[in-house]
């Protein structure tokens, strides 16, 4: 079978950590779709489509990486997909019981879909989305914690005086 | 690709827990071979052919199932098989901080070889190879915990006056 | 003596997990009030009154439970009540913390009243409040993890468009 | 309800952290079962006979205080005894786990008994029987984290040349 | 070399466990600099000057507590101060998680500057800035939990029917 | 004043990760005494004088790293050094809840000595004394795990038989 696996998230923006873990996804499975989550009540930083461009950025010319995005529950995306797997990167205690929970909530949701959890690499175990967007709006250098298109992304924001 | 994992244990004895990694991990991987541990130094509560046995048994008839059983480090068994995939049940913090520490230890001494994780079920979380062992040698009652056939392994194991 | 503890929490609405706690502390406490903890800052999901008819609905027939709502300190309230008990479930590490830290605080501003944990059910420990209301709104199915008349509620107020 | 807790343990020996939870929970309890678990398999540090003793000599003349050895399953024991709840105390995250799997299974063994936790005082959180055992063994001073008549005990069997 | 360690942190406001490791701070470090970052964004519940005045009131006299405020990365501040040591306390494993992520990304930020980590005092485990503020808004007892000044200033804001 | 550390453990034998600590802690200490405990229950992999030429060999012409080795509590240890600081590396949550306990007990047993906790390096947060002796015994590469002195000695102890 060919195995297609859906890498959800935010990815507000997207960092080397997630990068790590896709990268690493393709060891496994035949394709790879990052699908980011429509939020309504959360209101991002970047917008849908920087976010998207972002990841697109960083894949482009690989037809094994697919982007995406969705709204509603992931377990009917997955579905509508006709696919089996959720991926998720894990890469603290607290991540590990969040992911326990919703892995299990949505076994029930949803019988026959699994969710595969990969450790974050060593080197990314301390870099997130949120402490990206901190570091960034107090000045400090994301350099390597992004991928080099983000990082001029949030020059451009910083320096039209956003957000 | 046919993809193939590994899924490395002690399995002394395979327990119920163990039987839904495989079963959910069939939904995500071709093949999966379970491969049992020979650690010369921690003598095991049942022998080699025994742990093999009563994975065979669970499994008899379906041939994507495969057991064998390995000496040394876990990642040169799995390159010897052509594989990359090591799977592994996740049950609460402290296996994931072990499970943490070897996945990247593994993956520094064998990159391109990639553990995945998968959440115990809730059914079964609470049940472990050792929390069965000491159960049944207090005389409790194991079913449901291990394999019919595990059951009564003990059971003659115990009336044979072992260990 | 007979023994009456305070179950206390937001109830923002009540789960299966919470039923569990109530219905297996009845096996150990003769009397349990279930009191509804009025927090004027965090705007809830249900009113007050919606929440308080959840839990009576739940309960009606059983003298032993009573449900109740305060305002203030949790040990303040128990006082009043003339309890010395709170009972708490405990699902997760990050509920052990912040319930470890609680418990203490609570010792130390009163002491004498002591609080008890139970142990959420394995098969309800990936409930919380919080979750079942983010399936709702998603589109989810919630049968199971609240009691029916509580799927009705959410039903009922998703279609008057709130919130 | 008359309601009697058991409060099971090796306590080899008794600590102050012991004794701080059977002194709470006297708070809740009308009558709590100390039951000193014998292990076939674990050599204790003190004999069974004497750590019956200093937790005897701790509560002298308290006849809300039983205490009591059993061997076996600790569910089976409390069944014996017509009881419904086992008390344990709690003092870190990997007690918290620990507890949580004994808790769900003792539940699955033993329908209708139930594990009541107490969080340890915080001036007795990282007191154990094991660190007790150490810091003893190593010269140290060990008033205020065990009974006097323990610290007495202890004096003796190192001068005796014990173990 | 004279020892020069940054305590940074919210201080809103300073508690007795704030206190507890500064005091001990001072028998390993020549000057400690209690420096308090100001941000924007999160609305404290104290001014800056009220945070900074309760500070030095409780230090005032001893000339090896410097008190100060920073925007910015907490870094970019220690270099400024010719410094290269960040001290900080540990309560919880949800601090320690935090802390680990923080330190090494501020390794990464900057190298040669290190965080050293002190456990906060068992007898103030349990006291952080936000439940302090929790309490005294419903009305608890605070005394022992911060420096007598701070239970005036909480009495005297909510007396104007602050906040 | 000249702040001498003590930093205490078994050092059975001196990893990478160890190595980091040390070199991080020149950074803050004037003189670190690396002292390796001499447990006579624990039979160690590499005798005492292996342990301590390991260290030495890391860092000779250093001399602000002292070699040492000790019996008895590490609290009476410090203070026959004159020290008053204990240095110890935190990885993970397991070690962080026994530092935690060690910590406050030696607080308790020796008001005035510190225990100060600094976090291991990412890259070295999975190498602990005990998976490098299992990767080894197991014939795995250990090359950039420990110092390559102890590469070799690892080798010439197996070429022996031993253990």
């Amino acid at each position: 079978m060919a195995q297609v696996a859906i890498y959800p998230g935010s990815f507000d923006p997207i960092t080397s950590g997630h990068l790590g873990i896709i990268e690493r996804g393709l060891y496994v499975f035949d394709k790879l779709i990052v699908a980011v989550a429509i939020n309504a009540r959360k209101g991002p930083f970047f917008t849908l489509e920087e976010r998207l461009g972002f990841i697109e950025r960083s894949f482009e010319g690989n037809d094994r990486v697919v982007v995406d995005s969705f709204t509603g529950l992931t377990v009917d995306y997955v579905r509508t997909k006709g696919a089996n797997v959720i991926l998720r990167g894990l890469r603290a205690v607290a991540d590990f019981e969040y992911e326990l929970q919703m892995a299990n909530l949505n076994r029930k949701l949803a019988p026959g879909i699994e969710t595969l959890l990969m450790m974050t690499g060593e080197e990314y175990f301390f870099v997130s989305s949120q402490n990206v967007k901190e570091i960034a709006l107090l000045g400090g250098d994301i350099q390597g914690l992004v991928p080099p298109h983000v990082v001029e992304a949030f020059r451009e924001k910083l320096e039209r005086g956003e957000p």
